[in-house]
């Protein structure tokens, strides 16, 4: 399954969420989602451009492995998800096989939607705010952008939040 | 979490199983098991002596790895087991992280239960009957020996179906 994406920084997740919901949209959740990411014991997933994620959304854990993206433009990847039963069987299980933990990303995510599209709003402390919004099946990314023209939002940032929290940390070149 | 197993081969399935139940046993369920090993992308698991294991059990999955053998004379491992929500989507991401799929292994295993012992009776086309007994918690070998005794059970076999398999087809020396 391609995951289409686009992410962008917003410097208000309430105006940009007053928007959405004009425009039709509708709130659905607010989560807290604890990741880790992996590093692979002989390849380097910072070079790859792949990831291992572990997600903890409430009492529920999530691995997921992340393709190359496949454009320069959006954050389309190939995606697989995997729910599983344990947190601390995952960790064990990965940490067995040889890898090894890069860092936790922890934010606070409001999920809304507006027709064909999934729209988190993302607060990362230290970091700040973004907007991602997803659509699944067709490939469309001028859809996706579109869209954010219309929520008034500029750019795109193509880096991952594990790629940023390094990056402010100085961790990565 | 600690496996504490035995397995040993046996000639029938009905005369030990009946045996357990004289012992004051109980039948509890009989399952198909499809098991896929997988190699690691840069560890000789058949020279560490660890495994990675997808099992389909009816209608659910598990992910299972299993460390080295801690002693010469069970099968006690340390083992870690992950509930999941999809074969392929395991499959998937094993597959995308560098892991080699070896070989299916398929059994029809009849479980049975007698005071502390979980008992499993298992016939896989090809290579036979064999008994495993297994303990949760204490390290009690002798109990599990002293066990297959009483069941008339002989010897033990510390080599996995995945080997004996690969053994019987010539492809491990």
């Amino acid at each position: 399954m391609l995951e289409i994406e686009v992410k962008a920084r917003i410097d208000s997740i309430p105006a940009v969420e007053a928007r959405i919901l004009e425009l039709g949209g509708e709130f659905r959740k607010e989560v807290i989602e604890v990741d880790v990411y992996y590093n692979h014991p002989n390849r380097d997933f910072a070079e790859t451009d792949e990831a291992i994620r572990l997600r903890r959304v409430e009492d529920m854990v999530f691995l997921t492995y992340k393709g190359p993206k496949i454009d320069r433009h959006t954050k389309t990847r190939e995606e697989f998800n995997l729910k599983v039963d344990s947190w601390d069987n995952s960790t064990s299980i990965l940490r067995a096989l040889g890898f090894t933990e890069v860092m936790p990303v922890k934010k606070r995510r409001r999920y809304l939607r507006l027709e064909e599209f999934e729209i988190m709003l993302d607060y990362l402390e230290g970091l700040g705010s973004f907007i991602e919004v997803e659509m699944k099946g067709d490939y469309k990314p001028d859809a996706l952008f579109d869209f954010l023209r219309e929520l008034g939002v500029e750019g795109s940032e193509t880096r991952s939040y594990l790629e940023l929290v390094l990056e402010k940390q100085g961790k990565l070149k």
